[in-house]
This record gives C-alpha cells, sequence and structure tokens, in this order.
C-alpha cells in the first residue's frame, strides 16, 4: 500500500504560472516596449521570475527587480546608529518617480511577515516610516493618480504564512496560504483571464449603480459604529478593471472585490469600530474605535498597536481625514475563506473599509484633468500616508443619503441591499 | 565507528563572516553616517546579509541593496523583443550617482556565472552592454574618479562555482571555490585586517619605488608579446589602499595584488598576447592578440569570442586604446592557487595586466583637482568601458625605459627583479 500523494512542493507551480499571467495580463495589462518596475521580498523570486518571463514574452521593454529582504530590515534594527531610522532612499524613489514618466509600469508582490517589526521600538518604526513616506511621495503620486498602469499580488512566503496558519508545520502553512491566495485571485480556475473578465463586469455593473444614485453621504451603523460619511463632490465609483491615464485598462488589485470612491475630507461625523486587526508596516493595530468631527479624527484608541496608530494619525495634516471608502460584501469569497490574512490587499477585500490619508484622483469625474487644489475643493484628501482598515462585518447596515435627505438602503447585515 | 565530519556547510560561515568585516572595515573604511548602496548576485544572500549587519554595526545611515538574478536575464534573452536589447535602466544609475554625490559608499559582490550568455547572440549581448555602459556612465565616473570610497568582493556563488570547478559535485565546486575566494581575501588568516595592513604596506612599497624611478615608459617581451607602454605624464603608481577624494582611505578591490598607473592613451606601441582568458559580461574571450600603433588597437584577433572583442573595441572613441597599467608578480598568492576563476577581481591579481578604456584620475599627481581635458592632456584615455585583460605570465620581462632612455629591469619571468 502507497501513500497517495499530492503535489510535493507547497506552492504549486502550474497556478503560480497562472498568477503570473494573471498579473502581467488582467493586473497590469503590460504593454509591448513598456518597461516594468517590480518591487518583491526575496521569498518571493519564484513568482518575481515568472512575472519576468511573462512580462518579456508580452514584449516588455526592460524588467528592473528590487528585492527587499526582512533579514536586512531587522539588522537596521538591531545594529544601526539612532539617526539611521530618520534615513530614507529618496534617490531610488526619485529614480523611480522618473521611470513612471517615462511609461514604466509598476508591479508589486507583496508576501512580507506582517508582524516583522512587531517587537522593534514603535517610536523607530514610526520614524523610519515617516522618512519613507516623505522620500516615497513623488513615486507614490504617479500610483495614487493613477499615471500609469500598475498592480500588487501576492506571493506566500514562510514568513507571512507562519504568522496566518501559526499551528501549522511551515510547509503546510505556506500550502494553505497558497491555496487561499490561489482562489482569492481565480488561478484555481480553468481559465483566470476569463474569469477576471466577469468578475470585472460585475463590479463595473455595481459601480455604475452607485454612481447613478449621487448619493452625497453613506451612513453607517452596527455594533459601535454610527458613522455619516460625506462623499465628495463629483465623486466616481469605480471597481474592478480601470483605466489609467497612460490609457491602459488595468486591475491594481489581484485579488479584488471593492467598490470604492472618494469621501469628503471635511463632512465625516460619528463613530466607528474596526472589525479586523490591522496589519501596518509590521506591526499589528486590532480594535480600532475613533470618533470623527468635521471630517478630522478627534478621538482614537486601538485594544493593541495604539502607539503606532496615535503615531501614524499625526504624520500630516491629512492623516487624521480619510480619502478613500469602499463597500464589500461580506460574503465575498475572500471573507468567506474564513482566513485572516493580516495583510490589506486581502483583508480589505474581505469587509467594508475607509482609508486614512490621500484620495485617489481618479474617484472624481474627470479625475484626470483636475488640480490637486481643484481636488482640494471637492473634498479630496491629501496626505503622504494611505492606509486601509476594515469597518464591514455582517452586523453593519449602510444606507445611501441623497442631497435632498432621502435614505436608500445600499447594505443589509453586510449584504448588497 | 562514524565518519569525521568537516564543516557540513559549503561556505564556512566563519569565515564569510569575517570577508564581510573586511568588505565593511578594511574594504570601504564604511564612516559613521554614511550611507551605502550595494549590488549583489541573489545566490550571495548570504555575504550580503552579513555586510549589512556590519555596515550597520559600523554606523551606516542606511543600507540599500539591489540583487541581480541571473534567471531573469536568461528570461531576457529567451523572450523579449529585439528592441529590449537597447535599453537600460538609466533612472536607476541617475540615482545611483546621485546618492554618491549625497556622499554613499558603493559596495559590489561579484559572484555571477561568468558564462551566463556565453551561448548567446554576441550582438545582443553587445547591444544590451553599450546601452548599460552608457547609462551608467555617470554613476560610474564617481567610482572611476575615486571620488567615494568603494570595494568589490566576492562571493562563491553556485553558477559560478560549477564553471571553474566543471569537474566536481557542486557542492565541492563551492567549498574548493569559498576556499580559493577566503584566502585570496586573506579572511582565512588569524586576525585578517592586521594581514591587510601589512598587505597594504608593501604593495605601498612598491608603487613608491616604481614613482620614485619616473619611467616614462614600460616594455615587455616575451612569447607573442613586444610592446612598448607609454606612461601619461605626471602619472602615480598606487596598490592597495588608497584615499578616496571625499578623504576615506579604502580598499577598492578585495583581493588585490597589483599596482598600476595610468598609460599614455597616444604612445602604446608593438604586439601582445593575452595569457589567460577574459570573462567579459557573460562570454570568454581567448588568446586575445592586438597589436597597437600610436596608442591604438589597429589589429586584433582571439581564438574564442573574437566577435564579441571586435564589437567591445568599437564601443567608442577611447575603447581601442588602453587606460591602466598593473603589475603583479606570478608568484602572487593568487596565481600560485593556480585556480582559474573567470573573474577579473581574481584573475588581474594573478597577473600583469591592461585595461581597455578609461582611466584612474587618481593615477595621476594630484589627480583629485584635474579636469577632464587635463586629463586627457596628460595622456589619461576616456571611454564608456574599462576591461582589464591579463598580459604576464612566468615568461615575461618588463623593463623601466627612463626619459634619457636608461632601461632599468623592472620584472625578470614574471617576479620583481
Amino acid at each position: 500500500m502507497t501513500n497517495l500523494s499530492v503535489s510535493a512542493e507547497p506552492v504549486d507551480p502550474v497556478q503560480l504560472d497562472k498568477l503570473a499571467q494573471v498579473a502581467v495580463h488582467t493586473g497590469l495589462q503590460l504593454q509591448v516596449g513598456q518597461d516594468l518596475v517590480m518591487t518583491a521580498p526575496i521569498a518571493a523570486l519564484p513568482l518575481a521570475r515568472l512575472i519576468t518571463k511573462h512580462a518579456y514574452a508580452a514584449g516588455a521593454g526592460l524588467v528592473t527587480t528590487f528585492y527587499s529582504d526582512e533579514e536586512a530590515t531587522l539588522a537596521r534594527y538591531s545594529h544601526a546608529p539612532d539617526a539611521s531610522f530618520d534615513r530614507a532612499p529618496s534617490w531610488l524613489y526619485d529614480g523611480m518617480a522618473k521611470a513612471y514618466e517615462n511609461g514604466a509600469a509598476r508591479l508589486a508582490i507583496a508576501g512580507d511577515n506582517p508582524l516583522l517589526l512587531a517587537s522593534q521600538d514603535p517610536a523607530r518604526v514610526s520614524r523610519a516610516n515617516t522618512a519613507n513616506s516623505i522620500a516615497y511621495k513623488p513615486a507614490l503620486e504617479h500610483i495614487s493618480n493613477f499615471d500609469i498602469n500598475w498592480n500588487i499580488c501576492a506571493y506566500p512566503s514562510p514568513s507571512w504564512a507562519a504568522q496566518v496558519f501559526p499551528d501549522l508545520p511551515i510547509d503546510q502553512a505556506v500550502r494553505k496560504l497558497a491555496e487561499a491566495i490561489f482562489a482569492a485571485s481565480r488561478v484555481n480556475l480553468e481559465d483566470p483571464i476569463e474569469a477576471w473578465r466577469s468578475h470585472n463586469a460585475v463590479l463595473a455593473e455595481r459601480s455604475a449603480w452607485l454612481n447613478g444614485q449621487r448619493f452625497s453621504a453613506l451612513h453607517y451603523s452596527g455594533p459601535g459604529t454610527d458613522l455619516t460619511i460625506g462623499l465628495a463632490d463629483d465623486h466616481e465609483w469605480h471597481g474592478g478593471a480601470s483605466v489609467a491615464k497612460n490609457g491602459v485598462t488595468c486591475n491594481p488589485n489581484i485579488p479584488t472585490e471593492e467598490v470604492f470612491t472618494t469621501p469628503h475630507a471635511h463632512r465625516v461625523e460619528g463613530t466607528v469600530s474596526s472589525t479586523k486587526p490591522l496589519s501596518y508596516q509590521g506591526t499589528l493595530i486590532d480594535e480600532i474605535q475613533v470618533r470623527f468631527e468635521a471630517g478630522r479624527i478627534v478621538e482614537a484608541s486601538a485594544s493593541r498597536g495604539e502607539d503606532v496608530l496615535l503615531k501614524v494619525l499625526d504624520t500630516d495634516e491629512g492623516s487624521r481625514r480619510i480619502g478613500e471608502v469602499a463597500l464589500v460584501p461580506h460574503s465575498s469569497p475572500i471573507s468567506a475563506s474564513g482566513v485572516l490574512f493580516y495583510n490589506t490587499l486581502f483583508d480589505e477585500n474581505a469587509s467594508c473599509h475607509i482609508a486614512l490619508g490621500q484620495c485617489y484622483s481618479k474617484c472624481f469625474v474627470d479625475g484626470a484633468s483636475l488640480t490637486p487644489e481643484q481636488i482640494a475643493a471637492k473634498g479630496g484628501n491629501s496626505s503622504l500616508i494611505h492606509i486601509d482598515w476594515m469597518i464591514g462585518s455582517d452586523q453593519i447596515d449602510i444606507d445611501g443619503i441623497r442631497a435632498d435627505g432621502e435614505k436608500v438602503p445600499v447594505m443589509r447585515k453586510g449584504e448588497w441591499a
């Protein structure tokens, strides 16, 4: 009698190859002759290589990849002088910004240990993040303004899998995380490219309905939550595939389940509680509770990571206001998987969420032609940060409020009404 | 009965850690608060991590590492459109140049497969190299002008070890290459830092003797070689540790056995044959024979890689002239090891050599204060390339020629006379 064996490798190479194809074709829609700037944790090397191959096969000009290394990050916290924590490689980020200005696309592979810095000094973590955010802003603006086609997808790094499935042996943890990523990214299906086409159609339909309603605000109610989010003037809902300013239709997030728009930075009132823990740059922030007045967070607490949260809120003028509101049904496949990923790319697609900080200019009617001043005048927020956190659950009701005060049910118990 | 076992790991972790310390302290003499830009093949991750640790412990501001991946390079040759081979990441190299201008040090870990591109189309290899050289020039100038402290050291990557010891199983090949690197880099000694101090003193003494002689030319004779190399006006010999323009004394090459200076770009006459194969950007060039007239290569051939050689010579105006002449005794430890590394960092330190292309401005009296025009007027060559190749052996005699024609024996049968 022999044992029946499944794939010997924890990460199925066939599905990984499909993920690389989805990232290049659906995620980026990489153009012939277009350069690609990729970032990846070093553990994600197998996926980065497949993406490189498919990018060149799709006609890429030049693929340039930067690998981050968790060991190097930890070596900094263990050995570097204190002054190091105010430094960032602005020369590199300025170069990336130039690459985007010259037409390069951008792909990021997510996969870092979400708790890498959990035991480090929060003041140092915050200083390092702030220095990095300031240096990264010129490059990030090309992403948040959607100047170019970009994509984030994910690889099941062992250090990440160990956090998601702490009770499993590492090989099994990686296998389970890989399966969850592949399912959420629709690459476990026969024809993932086609599956993404029809999924994008569903998200486009929901966005169109919301745009037709022209709500001036959304009202959220549920345990610990009584929140009115005013929507920005001339806001526009988006979801799934979207056209970047360079004319390329891409899917910035693989996976994605959300439809989202820009809230009014000065018209948010009430209280809201997070419904899932938030992993932010290596630390976990849990059970967030905040109160808004005139769009500004005036009270904030968390049961875990409160010191990090409070420092984040003090990053700049816009970091106490929100720049994104997103609707996700509680029954989304990612939520239904029951897996808490400790990674925003996944967890934000399991739950309605809002984001502190920078808004997306594309979430305005004719957003591509607006100046930063025009965006601000319509209520769009501006900040160095953009941090999504989850406020949805099966106990949340959401109503749309029209300009005349009429209420329209949008979600009931976490599902589309 | 149990087997006696040696270190289970092919690369001895204790010696690797010593190499990292030598690279940071002797190689770079990294300063407190100084940033570091590092490049490394992904296979060299263990050494890059140790260097990162020791750099931070030495007070580094920020260490930024770029990993190259041989698989990605090959994917380009297998899948990219033809136009890709004229592209290079100038935005990245311009950023590196900016980092150096802002005071960063530079460390490169060598370790690539020297024959990675041997079976690729030489025309494409040449186009890719030329595009890269043009884009890299602004950054490279900070190195060739010795504006900053920099270092190259080496890691025994499996793909490199497999070329050096093709008949050994890969673990044994890596172990043997590691031992050869550690010995050449003096980290197999009890106190490598002290060993480098006394080695630098020997090289400084040889440089001082040569500088005292004020030769106007060197004459090489041996099988296939009858060559007179005029030395640049106000040339200065250097070797071992050297002071960069930023005031830091560093050892740019680990290992190093050479003393070297700037030849006169227009005063080289005669014929010379290479004595070791040259690995140039993934291809092997062997049995080079060239003839110089008035400093310019007017005839060139090679038994292998001739097409690559001829393309390299046509890179630009300066690529047919030489920019460096270096003296290494045939009995150097690297030569004595009998290992042909197929890597210039090592092979050039086993043999007298010359370099096609760009000269080093520091190899002039008061070189730091000279303009490019002044350097050219003194006979310093300028080019996008700088390619060392080996012309020394135990059959080569070298005489120094004074301005008045007097001949002084410098080397006999490959050894200091």
